[in-house]
């Protein structure tokens, strides 16, 4: 069966980098399979900024190696700049993003680059991949963030946003995702952002949303995406994860609530949701005490759902 | 400037019942007070059930003819049968609406009337109200309850509740509203509810929505029904609530996240955000220690929205 809508599951990039304690590498690679064999399609399995800034990601070029003889799965990872996207490139990376941040008071407490900087680099980064061969040659995605309103600064202009997508794409970016960091946005602001970068960029240049749910908007939005023809959205198995410069800004949507609401709606994920469900004790395990989140995993399965039948 | 979605706040109905505790009738005006203040423009203030099954609900006649002194507010009650419409309609509430479990196994066991009992029961509440002047009728709702499956049955066959909706409609009912009372509803099934009922009984017979979150999905579902051209949803501040007589479920949609939703997406509520978050210490006060929920109440308003410049 073809999958309609493709989860992008990031607790292991964006979940645990907002977590103080370590992961240990082998409860990652378990945490990982598990995840695979539950049937997500696209995990960013981690990022390549320096070990003395997140620790956390120190291991990531072993992760990226070891998610990459998962048959199948699309091991994408998160880059700042130019230096990780060597280091992304060298693991073997299928997938790069590097955040770019609508904010340019974000932008340059997150990365210490203004917008003409940003810019610089993700020409940067392009030049490098065109001197790749081509089956070298991660796809390259902008990442959007903080395209909703910054903590920061406050509102930010859709027309800025629209501008610097359209800016990376015509460097040669391969996409932009548009990213909801703060957790700002609302179903018509995303429907008015995602229509204008359409407009600017073609639509084949955007498929992917990255929502929070901050403000509890997050299925809301998930819901307006796919109806708007997004086909990939991210979520953290257990909302785990945020971004830790950006003050306030916490909560990823919960995957199991997400993957639920599309099956429920009749839109196939691929995801076996009592697999997912149950992926959720590894991390328990793993970050004893961490607070995961989650309404289907308090509430449970509906009776006599397909799913729950698949559960007994 | 006209209301575009009419939030019906049912925390001192759904909210209060499902809580063991009672609150002092002193406490349930001030709060009804606040609510209204925060322009809240419609509250299903209480329910006409025996003292002896919910006393949280004893001195409901005189909530509603202390709600009824504030000028423009619908007061809309609750009741299971003939004797509380009788008490409802003595007490001047301006809207009553009866639960009408799709759920055969529900319905016993929240009524102990199966369908045949309740349409006749039904049908006696629409004689009686036929009796009345025109000027002393309420507006009668029969609120087709577990719509979107039961947790005692599971899955509730569609076709059921498009015939009840009719059959009540035909009986003489003003309304139907449309109840997700476990969560288990989704967005496409709620479109093809509201559709299938449309159709059967004509739009003006249903613009109301009762949505869970049980499982995640309320803003979600919420955000499906304003598409479809629902006016009024239902909610409850800090989400309290639930049917005490279906197991597991809970949660209402929580007022704030989705006054914030629709807010933000540029639909007048006719609400003041601010002033409705700052209700929650009223119940917070009243009842201590009760967990209220909520994600705008722990995130707060984002950075120079518009209620945040109301708020400053």
């Amino acid at each position: 069966m073809t999958i309609d809508i493709k989860i992008s599951e990031v607790g292991p990039r964006d979940g645990l980098q907002s977590i103080q304690r370590v992961m240990p590498t082998e409860d990652k690679k378990v945490w990982l399979q598990a995840l695979f064999d539950a049937g997500i399609p696209e995990i960013e399995v981690g990022s390549f900024v320096p070990a003395s800034l997140l620790p956390q990601m120190a291991d990531t070029a072993e992760i990226v190696r070891f998610a990459t003889g998962l048959n199948g799965l699309v091991v994408a990872v998160l880059v700042p700049n130019l230096t990780g996207l060597k280091n992304a490139v060298e693991a073997g990376a299928h997938k790069v993003s590097i955040p770019f941040s609508m904010s340019e008071t974000h932008s340059m407490k997150n990365v210490r680059k203004n917008h003409a900087e940003m810019l610089d680099e993700v020409g940067r980064c392009i030049g490098f991949l065109q001197t790749l061969p081509e089956e070298n040659r991660p796809r390259f995605e902008v990442g959007l963030s903080t395209a909703f309103g910054c903590t920061l600064e406050g509102p930010v202009p859709e027309a800025r946003v629209i501008k610097m997508a359209a800016a990376v794409v015509e460097l040669g970016a391969d996409e932009v995702g548009l990213s909801d960091t703060t957790g700002y946005g609302n179903p018509q602001q995303l429907k008015r952002l995602a229509q204008g970068i359409w407009r600017a960029c073609g639509t084949e240049k955007m498929s992917g949303v990255h929502l929070h749910n901050t403000r509890g908007q997050g299925l809301a939005n998930a819901l307006m995406a796919v109806e708007l023809g997004f086909t990939t959205i991210d979520s953290s198995l257990g909302g785990i994860g945020g971004c830790p410069f950006a003050p306030g800004a916490s909560g990823n949507i919960v995957t199991e609530d997400l993957v639920w609401m599309l099956e429920s709606m009749g839109l196939n994920t691929g995801i076996d949701l009592p697999k997912l469900l149950a992926t959720r004790e590894i991390v328990e395990k793993a970050l004893p005490g961490e607070p995961l989140y989650g309404f289907l995993a308090a509430a449970g399965l509906p009776l006599q759902s397909p799913h729950d039948s698949k559960h007994g």
